[in-house]
């Protein structure tokens, strides 16, 4: 059969590097992403487009200007777009990501951060 | 602060009907609905989007007219634009969806399982 399910955890368990999306499904122009955090990313924004949290594994927290959420498992966040924000996780934490194809991880900020776009896992 | 979780579990314990789609979030012109399912739905199709399905609690399969996929907690799967589908679960299932708000839950098929569309918990 063609039909076959998009497992996260065995997603998840096939790479390592912390800030470095990794898309496993698409829908129409959008893409599912799976990340690993850990520690403090860089301030940034997306000027054209939300983009939104689903926290998989573990914690963390997405800092704003003005306040921050915290996210465990089972939790989500639509950051809106032109926010700045800076997701943070004091442990590892694993989270899915949607946003339309295309997005790049550090938004128009840049620098080290950046990570190859429409990676595949 | 103006900023809070979207808490999965919470919104999830706050309804219990079958085949109702219930939205939490939005991101562009995006939805993500929690749904709950037992049994077997409609035969349908959605003939202008891609649906994408994620299985939070329980198991379920989505059968197509050649093949089905089942879907255990932690997987996914995004039924492609046009394709006739029947969502099925033995026991309760409960589901986040994203798609394009204003998709109707029953596509074109319509019938008695049609559910009010955009409506939150």
């Amino acid at each position: 059969m063609p039909y076959q399910p998009i497992k996260l955890d065995e997603k998840l368990a096939r790479f390592s590097q912390h800030w470095s999306p990794r898309v496993v499904a698409e829908m129409n122009d959008y893409q599912f992403k799976l990340v690993k955090l850990a520690g403090e990313f860089v301030w940034h924004a997306h000027a054209d487009t939300d983009e939104e949290f689903i926290v998989l594994q573990g914690a963390m927290r997405i800092e704003f200007r003005d306040g921050e959420v915290a996210l465990r498992a089972g939790e989500m966040f639509v950051v809106p777009k032109g926010v700045e924000h800076r997701p943070c996780a004091e442990e590892e934490c694993s989270v899915m990501l949607v946003e339309p194809r295309g997005v790049i991880n550090t938004g128009e900020a840049g620098g080290a951060y950046t990570a190859a776009n429409d990676v595949w896992v």
